[in-house]
């Protein structure tokens, strides 16, 4: 009975063990955000990038259809905006973040870019996915 | 000793049961897209909103911004696309299907409706998730 117990009390805290709250996941996401918006407006390509997935399973789905993995994806990013009045300043609106598992989460929102050459703006969905502890971006859907 | 395989063999059973492989996940969330052409095809809207989950919850993001719930969703369609004329004929061309977690993927493609008042293209990403035992869409990004 007791090596019954015994197990019983390992399974439960190593299901425990590094749980976090929604509200956390949450928090954490949106910082990981703030970084990119940050790292953006800088003209700092590659530290936007941290924010994603560093695979070359990562996907993006855009208007010219889809870009595979981490690497094309900075290099398309660096073709498009090689200065900061090509990147100009960032700014992430957010209208949904929901969990899908424990692990993942959507977000929804809308990226706007200030910038001499002219605004542009659009609507995103996002898939973020705790990998190593740490939340990546894994898909991107940007129109 | 015998107890302890006794518990482990429990502890694998009830892993194992109930699961799917991705290749049949794959098919069985195709499945629900091939009859939501078939459904929107012939102006079911109902029909085509069977593919997803049937919630307060449920998130649409298009050009005008995020509508929350099944039957808004429903209700937009039905206004938008009130008969045949309107709905067209539907086609999905699929992009890419990737596992978020255990029981959700997302989708990337496109939808093209053919119809005499005039073509309608254009992109999305979907989340399905696997809600008692079947697959259903929470989550759609379109544009």
């Amino acid at each position: 009975m007791k090596l019954l117990l015994n197990i019983a009390c390992i399974l439960i805290l190593t299901g425990c063990v590094g749980q976090t709250t929604e509200k956390e996941d949450k928090e954490a996401i949106l910082s990981v955000m703030k970084l990119q918006e940050k790292a953006w407006s800088n003209n700092d390509l590659e530290g936007f990038m941290q924010g994603y997935w560093k695979s070359d399973s990562l996907k993006f789905y855009g208007s010219k259809g889809l870009t595979l993995g981490w690497q094309q994806m900075l290099d398309n990013y660096k073709k498009g905006y090689p200065t900061k009045d090509h990147s100009g300043t960032l700014n992430f609106k957010i209208n949904d973040i929901s969990k899908i598992e424990k692990n993942s989460y959507w977000v929804m929102g809308e990226y706007h870019l200030t910038r001499k050459v002219g605004n542009a703006d659009g609507v995103f969905m996002i898939i973020f996915k705790k990998i190593n502890g740490t939340w990546k971006i894994v898909a991107d859907t940007s129109s």
